[in-house]
């Protein structure tokens, strides 16, 4: 297993049929979620903001292809009856499904579409590793792989799967992802825990800077295992959201490279992390990146637009890892090596070190490269 | 005369070298300039920030290739050496002498490049239309044509020129804009009605979200025409910096469109802006503008995300002008005609039209496409 069935408790199924999937994930136990911070909130975001007041959850009941975004009343409905038809597919109650959708904005839901794929898909449930594979699949839509993520310790484990390579931004940088433990944890705790996680996972995702209306990282703890110590948790929680940041960050749309920005010497983490942000954010950083073109000054250009305090002239920069790392600006001065900058840009990953010598915060933010392949995904994606 | 030397007391030149250029622009008179909001300030801006506490210029030596940004203490000195080059080849004070620089950043200047430059641009110097045109030309980076802008009144004239395609972001739309007029005006005047004016215009162009290191926009008075009505002069200066930041717009980086985003019924001006900008910057409705795609829900969902308070269900949305105007949502509820949406997108200018019904604040935002002709031109630009 490789994540969500790893969990004891968890068990899923999923579908798709050319745009249009479903996937179900059933488990029981306490539940808190994190929700986009974008003002147009999708119908089913909604609904989940309502219900996770209750904090617990049965199963989970996931769309893909409609977003069920700025749909008003109806939409509103469509996301509550969408609960209604997988809780009378799994045999529980409404109010204790989640509800998520990822796609087009704008357009109502299929419910007889739904009401058919929830039936087919129901009978499937087991705790395999086609299962969580087949949920992983049905969640995806401009994504090019499944994205699963697993951490096992001694005591408990900790797995999750997600979706997104679009629309992709500081605040909340998955469209939908769905953890699951089966450590015994109070719902306030978990909550805790969660947010932690995904401040320093996918709120440090960049593809494009557009924040989805439809965000929502849920994360369910059935308590199978027992009680587990807290830290461990929380780093294991951790571990399972950056790598699964990581997936998305490498599988943004038309990406063909992956993008880490670690800043180091900043005032403190936040300030790290917006820096780290705005650098990996910049499509001059990212379209250089593509062409495997050394023009570091975009990346310290771009942190000098973060609004955070340092001085210019004290920072210094790297790229590249290992052997491969090569000195650009050492406090201000620029000591590049242009051949071997270039040389550190060919690989799969291109990794900045940028230190601005103003304290000892530091983050780490992921992204991708800009390429033709992000345009013409976009400029033709409802049609 | 279609710019600068519209304005009497103006003349100029310039020459354009490969990547290389340098313009001299003559105007003796009370000078206010704006600068860019990045932290990573270039040698010429910070030497500019210094120079206008004096208030008056007599000339501006501008040169393109190389930014002079990030450069250090020996980028200042050059900054101040490039003044009194351009000083000598005109006779007059080192002091008085504007600078501004454009081009890849981190790299020094070629001083004597820019002294052979300016010995053989300085006696051609004219008031006459070749001698805008050279100007203009000779401030192009990646600009695919000049930007020249003109109003004369019965008392006075306003022009000015700009460059600008690339590296274009909410804080100082352009990179580099020189106006000049002929009316008598106080310095701390001058300075108000350009800061308003920038506010109005520049600062509502989005390209690619990036700030530029070296933004400035520099307006001389000369005074010729003597003293002039204020809100008239206000409303000139502002008329040129909107016509200037339109065609910066228009010919971002691989730009097929134009894209106008007018927001009305915001709580106030800047909050309505605020929505503009952030609408006009989304790469997800910049790609699709260039597909043609009504795919409308990324208007909506980028304008959720711009911080402003305002009910997402109140808001209507229209695409084109005129006869082609066409309703996508009216006060929340999905009206869209795709075709006659398809329709409206299909012209060289994509106009968004979308009242928030949250108060009486209206701006209008301007951007472009996004193109795999941005991705090529900016993964291959120094090397």
């Amino acid at each position: 297993m490789k994540s969500i069935c790893g969990v004891e408790g968890v068990s899923a199924w999923g579908i798709k049929e050319g745009k249009f999937g479903l996937a179900l994930i059933r488990a029981s136990g306490t539940a808190a979620g994190v929700f986009t911070s974008n003002k147009m909130r999708a119908a089913p975001v909604e609904v989940m903001m309502e219900r996770m007041k209750r904090g617990t959850l049965d199963a989970v009941v996931v769309n893909s292809g409609c977003a069920n975004a700025y749909t008003g009343e109806r939409g509103y409905r469509d996301a509550v009856e969408m609960c209604g038809i997988a809780a009378g597919a799994l045999g529980l109650a409404p109010e204790s499904i989640g509800v998520a959708s990822t796609g087009v904005i704008g357009r109502y839901l299929d419910l007889p579409l739904i009401r058919d794929q929830c039936r087919r898909v129901a009978p499937l449930i087991a705790r395999t590793p086609d299962a969580e594979d087949a949920a992983g699949k049905a969640i995806m839509t401009t994504d090019t792989f499944q994205k699963h993520a697993l951490v096992e310790t001694e005591s408990f484990a900790v797995g999750g799967i997600t979706k997104g390579s679009g629309m992709i931004a500081p605040n909340m940088g998955t469209m939908l992802a769905f953890l699951y433990t089966d450590a015994e944890v109070e719902g306030p705790v978990l909550r805790d825990i969660l947010r932690q996680a995904t401040r320093r996972s996918f709120n440090r995702v960049v593809v494009d800077g557009d924040t989805s209306t439809n965000d929502v990282a849920l994360c369910t703890a059935t308590g199978v295992a027992g009680s587990v110590d807290r830290e461990e948790l929380a780093r294991a929680i951790e571990a399972v959201c950056r790598d699964l940041a990581v997936q998305i960050a490498r599988d943004g749309e038309g990406a063909t490279k992956l993008l880490t920005v670690t800043v180091r010497g900043a005032p403190d983490e936040e300030a790290a992390a917006d820096v780290a942000r705005t650098v990996v954010a910049s499509p001059l950083v990212k379209t250089a990146i593509y062409g495997e073109d050394p023009n570091w000054g975009r990346v310290v250009a771009a942190a000098g637009r973060a609004g955070v305090e340092f001085d210019p002239y004290a920072v210094s920069l790297w790229v590249g890892e290992g052997a491969g790392r090569t000195p650009l600006v050492r406090r201000g001065e620029i000591v590049a090596d242009l051949g071997a900058a270039k040389a550190a840009m060919h690989g799969k990953t291109v990794t900045f070190d940028l230190d601005l010598d103003a304290g000892d915060g530091s983050a780490t933010a992921w992204g991708c490269d800009l390429t033709e392949k992000y345009v013409e995904i976009n400029g033709k994606y409802t049609t």
